[in-house]
């Protein structure tokens, strides 16, 4: 039950503010007992309503009380009588905290990508919003063979700090790879090794946005690209794609219309949609970027997780002033190594790895010698030749188990590489609580609008498979279409209420 | 057409290097004008060839007249000397990036923090700027059998994604020692372990400041606490420290004139200047950030390299709701493992553990297994027992280097722990002119107004023994020493054509 506070008598123009005699009369109820430890107090809504005032003085009351010690805010929740203990640090609590801190509301895609790392592999729940790979696949014996051979090769220096760029023989590595089809990048000076892709992400947006800047983004994205542009208070706009890639007409609508400072892609096997850049897109694209000077952050993660078609140049090439590619071997060798890389040349490059040295001096020496031996020892490519068809199993699991228990209500392309597939349903529905029933029972996806720029009339799921087996994955969806239907049961009965 | 030098006469075994003399050859053709500004030097292994010497001493050679900002690398074309046009630059097609890039001045601190990195182990210079620990110090044997062990247990776990927060068998481990002298922190829950302290300064900088807040930090401090807390946009205001550590009475007249909203600062082997904050300060420190609800960010990372007394409890034991504490294994156990960790509560916790998602998802895999096990076995204690005196005897020829080739010319503590030595010079001089000159001499050091917020009357200069054997100490401080008295001579001759 909610405490209803004695609101009468308040002296308006007295010389103790609204403020300060509210509180007095919460503390007053505290001290005196009429409010017990654990109490709910009312809403500041509510307080605004019952004592007359507006809603930003009831707020400054709590604020007060909290930072008094009198009262706790638990997010979501609501305003509590703080239990009083006998240590004057857990009376005073953490709730000051909340007012110092720079306002930042939890973004969306932080909390679904928070949700996928905190969900991967829960007894009990079936992720499908989780695209990590399996890791049944990493190469574990080869990797320790090649550890204890760099403990003995190198002794301490296995350990000892490096510069920010990372260590000479990985990025050559590398380089040499990006000479092949495999297209990684071609000069080593060029290259930063960094603590994953999303490393690479991240601080490319710090080093080129700052807060009023407009950033373009492929529409869908992922979440981890997202974030990491709009965390710099860059207004960012989506662009849709199609079955080529990158929408370029639109692209160009935006670049007329506003002053672009960077784009955010994939061009390859695109997470979620799975799908590449045309070649006929690529050129026009890389001189669009080249006439206008846009940066371009490249992600090329899954590149070389490809089941069909043939391998996609990357942009870089076309336009290397002017794009950053980033790319990683967590798709592949394995995630939590965090080791990736980006391309940049001339300012940017050097603005990032005064950034790279600034925030965590360099990526660790042990993984870096470890990667470097392995690319060395040519077993990357086989391990494609083993991994690929592991995943391309589980990516027709998925595509037939949505056949069989979605038939009719979804559309979606089979995707030409990557770890997901992007699923749209046929008759839209309430995204969140569709997120809300499918944890409920039992099964996670990454609800479209936390990977999109933009708002979109359709409901869409980005489902992944790369972390289940086949049964795993048939199971999944038969949750899923369970709960599809409960929400669209719901649905039609407060539908159905509404008319009556 | 390529430059061929006057190569005859070098002398083998003068006093100069023949790095030095090559230099010195380039240097006057540069500003005697036969070699001008776009002209092509020759390769390195041109040059080794036609000197005579070894393709190293060639490279050497290019490097430090890049240094000097002689000459400019231009990747696969070749060294040039650089132009003096401001549009040199234009020919590689890169330049449109300085203008797009936000405004941001390669700082002091970024340069000086560079530079110690680069020239850690650089042939030929003796860095006494760099404060790693000696790669032969790492428990490299013990490393590789329990990497050898995470591999057989673990499988693809071993590497594979994890939450932000890290392994809890590593927080565990960290949290159990925290309940012992060393005093790293107490609750698991409370732990995000980061890549290395650097990190969670960067994170807890980025978390709680906005441009526009004050900060308050130790002056002296140390380059990666002083960039950080500078890169948010924040005023930095610096408080001096003594002999008790930070002067709290000078940190309460900040207080009373500024809303502080951060203090950084290090509780215990300080660096620069190996002190403690004394258990009185600690007190009435703790109360202060309390009562005025200042968020501090305690730095440990040199806590357990303590050469003498007693050790320092951490400032956030009484306050754990207002300091964010970091620490690492990177001065003790390795520092390219990069591996650290946090330790915060409440509302600032939830901001870094998302921060830290967003910025490279988690520290890799491997690297905390690997320190779970090396802390679960017991061997850190053992560790410190064989490192601390190998660091002290360090210590100890550093400054008997300094009493012997500058006596009389410079005031230093002898420190209590850490890597450094603080030496104020008796008489001020140039600090900038001194870095360069020190460079020709070979030896780097890192200038005390780089570590600095406030400018300071005197000349001071943070030396590191942690890297270099008694024997380079002695000959770093030869070197630094003729350094000093050349940038006097030279001072005091424009002085003389000054009053002439």
């Amino acid at each position: 039950m909610s405490y209803k506070p004695d609101l009468s008598g308040l002296q308006r123009g007295a010389r103790d503010s609204l403020t300060q005699q509210l509180t007095d009369r919460f503390v007053r109820a505290i001290e005196e007992g009429a409010l017990a430890p654990g109490d709910k107090l009312p809403t500041t809504r509510e307080l605004a309503a019952g004592a007359e005032v507006n809603h930003l003085t009831a707020a400054r009351v709590y604020r007060r009380l909290a930072e008094l010690g009198y009262v706790t805010a638990s997010v979501g929740r609501g305003t509590f009588v703080r239990s009083l203990t006998p240590d004057a640090e857990a009376s005073h609590g953490e709730d000051w905290q909340t007012y110092a801190l720079p306002e930042r509301e939890l973004t969306y895609q932080d909390q679904i990508l928070g949700d996928a790392f905190r969900l991967a592999r829960e007894p009990g729940m079936i992720s499908l919003s989780t695209g990590h790979p399996s890791p049944r696949c990493y190469p574990v014996d080869a990797l320790a063979r090649i550890t204890a051979d760099v403990f003995r090769d190198e002794g301490g220096d296995a350990i000892a700090y490096l510069t920010p760029d990372g260590l000479l023989a990985l990025r050559e590595q590398i380089a040499l790879r990006g000479r092949g089809p495999g297209g990684f990048t071609i000069d080593p000076e060029e290259l930063i090794v960094t603590s994953g892709a999303q490393q690479g992400v991240d601080l490319t947006a710090r080093a080129v946005l700052e807060p009023g800047d407009v950033a373009v983004i492929e529409t869908p994205s992922f979440a981890g690209l997202l974030g990491a542009l709009r965390a710099t208070g860059a207004r960012v706009i989506g662009v849709p794609c199609d079955e080529y890639g990158l929408d370029v007409d639109a692209f160009e609508q935006v670049l007329a219309r506003h002053e672009v400072k960077l784009l955010g892609l994939q061009s390859a096997c695109q997470n979620p949609t799975g799908r590449d850049l045309s070649p006929e897109r690529r050129t026009r694209l890389a001189e669009l970027v080249r006439e206008r000077n846009v940066f371009v952050l490249e992600d090329r993660v899954y590149s070389d997780m490809r089941f069909e078609g043939s391998h996609v140049r990357p942009l870089r090439e076309l336009a290397p002033g002017h794009v950053v590619k980033v790319n990683s071997l967590s798709k592949t060798v394995g995630g939590g190594l965090r080791l990736g890389w980006l391309a940049a040349r001339g300012p940017v490059r050097e603005r990032l790895a005064m950034l790279k040295l600034e925030t965590d001096f360099h990526t660790p020496t042990l993984t870096q010698h470890i990667a470097a031996r392995y690319l060395a020892s040519g077993a990357y490519d086989q391990l494609l030749e083993t991994t690929i068809p592991f995943y391309r199993e589980r990516r027709d699991a998925l595509h037939e188990a949505l056949e069989r228990h979605l038939a009719g209500e979804f559309s979606a392309d089979l995707p030409r590489g990557g770890h997901h597939i992007w699923v749209t349903l046929t008759r839209p529905l309430d995204e969140r609580a569709l997120y809300t029933e499918a944890m409920r029972h039992g099964v996670t996806f990454t609800p479209g609008g936390a990977v999109s720029a933009e708002r979109r009339p359709q409901t869409a799921l980005r489902l992944s498979f790369s972390l289940l087996d086949p049964d795993e994955l048939e199971e999944g969806v038969r949750r899923l279409a369970r709960a599809i239907r409960e929400v669209r049961r719901r649905d039609r009965r407060s539908v159905a209420m509404t008319l009556s």
